[in-house]
């Protein structure tokens, strides 16, 4: 059989492929997405490619307009490998799709210090390990007492001094000693410089350590389970924070749970999603729970609190302190969470009331905090935070963008799921829209990604203008006036999967330019912070739950995002999961996190005056200091 | 007024009295136990004095026989102060009266380093503190969160390092600073070198502060609350352990543990003794329950892992291993126990599966471990301890004497609470004998010390021979030939408070016997490991429930106590609930627990066949070996 390389583009990933495999074989096998509803039968025309170098055998034309064809567009289902090939798939073939997401999703991060970069690099050291001990049986002159037998060995074994002792421990060490002729395997939770014995089983179990790490976001929550010993990711789930039923944002949260009683089903809600995340990942992994030693919690300083029952009251308050910034590691049990009852977890220490453990962990995962390079890391969720800095200096500041991005405060808003909306191409002449969604489903609504794109199409083909506001003068049906003011029909109700038509409304448009203007005026006080300016960034990551799916150059054609070479913009997809993933894999590197945690600076942009200002500037398409974005003026202004 | 000094004998305290005062009342002022039921009317002949020096005014001569009144004796209630005095008190006279107990306690111990002695030597720095805090208030150029608010202050105030924080400290932190201005009280437990954040309060509460330590006894359970400012004892309680409905003795509680639910049932009991001895404790001292910071237990092994509800099987089975020595500091609510959610209670530190924290407390309330003499220190409980050594080197052993001296495994037996026996005097000529009881009621059965002093008596008046055997041919009816063999009548039905005779048997007697040969075999082995013999002993201290009211020289003469000058024996009381006092009150001294029970050396005596030879030689009245006792030889032979 003959072999070939194939590339994929953009992302650059090849493998070896075999005479006349289909290149959309070839995609799963290199876990790259190509989006495909009728299995790779040539019917659903969804799976478009383009090919840029190489021999294929190709069929299926009928699914393809003339302008693809001439553009070298191909199905890749029906295009057979006969030679080295270069693929690009453009973006309508790489919806996200929830099933294969969760395999996929490291490779679908664009940002080369992937996990397995990282891991490579990284020693493995796990914050909780396990030692298979074997212990001088006792006799009459030597009858220690068992614990000091196990913590001795321990000591000359593995030089672990003054280890301190769980109770749970205790209730079973006589027992577990005797069963195996004293050999046995004790599991040691580290923290800081300190030590502790929390589990102990008979025989050698050392093979089966495992951890679970959370991002806990205000609208959805991540989970996935670690091999600690491989330091691989086993199995991802991901699901809505339940506590969304209280409110879409972090204000509205901590507004709710001013009541005992409402905190406390805040509370029971965020365990309620954690144990049912825990379910699927136990599922699907069939990893047994007793194996699991601990957790990682990221996520922001209100949600920290809220999931541990901390009254969350005046992170809202001026001057927003919140009431811890890292805890010494809690038992699982005590929080009821459906784990044996010796695992414990860690929180990613937080900076601030507005940034959480949720950026730390991010910042570790990026190692800004190590680099020369001038970095800029976004992390776009319910609420938007930044980071601004390298090795030096590290500032970081949260704006209050608002949940556009993730959908909220949206007539047809939803988050990133099936059946969303992340891209629109819109028709220069007939001005009908082409959409994307994940999943490749009827449209039920419109994610963050979606709505900068269809803001930057509407933008760009003039149906709005730069303060976001439509062209009333338009003569197509698609713009009209709804209950709530102009709107543009993003689907008509017969092409939907809710009934009814998913429009975009001034006041829609309204929102994302608050949210995107937040964020750029943040971006520029912090810099203004660093003595820097936008030119000097090297890097910029775009991390969060949108970060993912968004297309930059229309982030910057709304002026979400600085106008910068495209080359200096990577993906990292979700920073504060990759982070507490790396946490927990490595003693190091959590203890690099208590130490951005201290190092890094929070600005209180609310105090600064001039944060109102460059706010203010930015509420326009994409500023209204034209200087800033050069090619975007000039390319608005050319059409 | 003219005013007089009144000595006390044989204690010899003194004190000023008031002119025409009476004796009895100057006792109560002084804290001298005179037992007396009439309240002091010269009705119930109770409070039988004998005037060695000095001039009273004295009536109420009808109470008292004429060999009373030719040796001086007199009543305490009616006898007025004239003159400088010195008044003997005769044990007859000196009965416990369990109400007074509580306060008097710390007064009987005839041990000079007494608490008082000790606390005033004492630095008190309790192993749990308070600490008044007053913050900087937080404004937005310096949002730090709460907690590390808390703690940076504390870290500059008080140079506390590293601390660990209680979660239950964080579910309030943020309300308790707000409430009266940022000024706050915070709670330390110090352990080891570790210490850890368990309570906070709004305001200044350091005047409140008190722990509650407990001696958990295989019978009898005791528990005092002391005032962590003054070093105070603010009140005591006893109670028997509510255990003993599941067996008598240390092995069959852990042969009753066998089983899971069995071992829960154990577990329950015991902390429900516990809680009842913490509500009379609260009612009687009036503390709130949220002022105790933290609880110190002290206990025999076996009592301390079936509190805990660890498997205590493998105490019994050789080589004698237990599952712990001692534990960092637990919480107790995790146990059931009464007290506010943050105290945690700490475990006097044992020296193995016989030798518990119980001896540890009593070799630290001692200072043998310090002192230049050669001391022998014995516990005689449910099972019975020796400790043998000085600041150079610490010997320790079990032996299993058996319950007799708490009452177990005697017909009549019973542990020294109101209405048992503990003192007999045997008319020479009648045979009959003179009782005195606890409370001075009538006689329900027969304690440790009143096992004792009958069989001195018996063995004095000739009723016994000294393999403890009747002689048959006496004419009385107090002896005679009962279920059980032959047995002596102590009381008789209609005198008694039980409705039935009260004997003597001559199993008891062997009972007797084979626990007091147990515990001389113990010491002379320890002996023989540190080539020592009885005379090199400088010191003999007698700890313990029994300990408390036996006669020294009628325990030599059955030959329980080693035939030495009586002024070297002295009396502790419950050494191990001092030490454990000592323990709360003072950091130092809990690390001194730590480094006692590291070094103390313990003799498994079950595995030296030299004890089986030194045992068999001590079942005898003294000994076998009459050398060991000449003064008792000699007395015996004299009559």
């Amino acid at each position: 059989v003959k072999r070939y390389r194939l590339k994929f583009l953009p992302e650059g990933k090849e493998i070896e492929v075999i005479d006349e495999e289909s290149i959309l074989e070839a995609s799963k096998k290199a876990k790259v997405m190509i989006t495909s509803s009728c299995g790779g039968e040539g019917t659903c025309g969804k799976c478009k490619i383009i090919i840029k170098r190489g021999v294929i055998e190709s069929s299926g034309f009928e699914k393809l307009s003339k302008e693809e064809l001439d553009k070298g567009y191909r199905l890749a289902c029906l295009s057979k490998i006969k030679s080295d090939l270069e693929v690009f798939i453009p973006l309508e073939s790489r919806g996200v799709n929830k099933e294969l997401l969760k395999e996929e999703e490291k490779e679908r991060v664009l940002y080369p210090e992937s996990l397995e970069h990282q891991i490579e690099k990284l020693i493995i050291d796990p914050i909780t390990k396990k030692y298979f001990l074997t212990l001088p049986p006792p006799d009459i002159d030597n009858n220690l007492n068992d614990l000091d037998r196990v913590i001795h060995t321990l000591e000359k074994d593995y030089k672990i001094k003054e280890i301190e002792v769980d109770f749970y421990v205790l209730e079973k060490i006589a027992d577990c000693l005797r069963k195996e002729d004293f050999k046995v395997t004790v599991t040691i939770l580290f923290f800081k410089n300190r030590a502790r014995l929390i589990n102990i089983e008979p025989g050698d179990t050392t093979k089966d350590n495992y951890s679970i790490v959370f991002d806990i976001g205000t609208t959805s929550i991540y989970g996935q389970i670690i091999d600690l010993n491989k330091g691989e990711v086993l199995s991802k789930s991901i699901n809505y924070n339940a506590q969304l039923r209280c409110g879409e944002d972090i204000i509205s949260r901590i507004i709710y749970a001013l009541k005992k009683e409402k905190a406390e089903e805040l509370q029971a809600l965020v365990i309620e999603t954690i144990n049912s995340i825990l379910e699927e990942l136990f599922k699907e992994s069939r990893i047994k729970r007793e194996d699991v030693s601990h957790m990682v919690f990221s996520g922001n300083t209100t949600m920290m609190h809220l999931f541990l029952g901390v009254n969350p009251r005046y992170i809202r308050e001026a001057p927003y302190v919140p009431a811890f910034s890292f805890l010494d590691p809690l038992k699982t049990k005590d929080f009821r969470i459906d784990l044996n009852y010796h695992a414990y977890f860690y929180l990613l220490p937080s900076v601030a009331s507005y940034i959480g453990g949720d950026i730390t962990s991010g910042v570790l995962a990026t190692n800004i905090h190590k680099e020369e390079k001038l970095t800029l890391y976004i992390d776009v969720g319910t609420n938007g935070e930044i980071v601004l800095g390298n090795k030096e200096m590290l500032f970081t500041a949260s704006c209050s963008a608002g949940p556009a991005f993730e959908g909220g405060a949206i007539k047809h808003g939803m988050i990133a799921i099936k059946g969303a909306i992340e891209e629109i191409y819109i028709d220069e002449e007939s001005l009908n829209p082409v959409l994307v969604t994940i999943g490749n489903e009827r449209p039920k609504g419109i994610c963050g990604s979606g709505l900068i794109s269809a803001v930057a199409e509407l933008l760009e083909k003039k149906i709005i203008n730069q303060k976001g506001k439509f062209f009333k003068d338009i003569a197509s049906s698609r713009i009209r006036k709804g209950e709530s003011g102009y709107e543009y029909v993003l689907c008509y109700a017969e092409d939907t999967s809710i009934g009814k038509d998913i429009v975009l409304t001034e006041v829609d448009i309204d929102n994302l330019i608050r949210a995107k203007g937040a964020m750029y005026a943040g971006m520029s006080l912090l810099l203004k912070y660093m003595e820097k300016s936008f030119k000097d960034i090297e890097k910029v990551i775009i991390a969060g739950n949108l970060g993912e799916n968004i297309d930059i150059e229309r982030a910057i054609t709304i002026g979400f995002l600085p106008e910068l070479p495209l080359d200096k913009f990577i993906f990292i997809g979700n920073g504060s999961l990759l982070g507490a993933t790396l946490f927990s894999l490595s003693k190091d590197k959590s203890k690099e996190a208590y130490h951005i945690s201290d190092s890094i600076m929070n600005i209180e942009l609310s105090s600064d005056n001039r944060f109102m200002e460059e706010y203010i500037a930015s509420l326009f398409l994409p500023h209204t200091d034209e200087s800033r974005f050069p090619m975007v003026t000039e390319r608005l202004n050319r059409r």
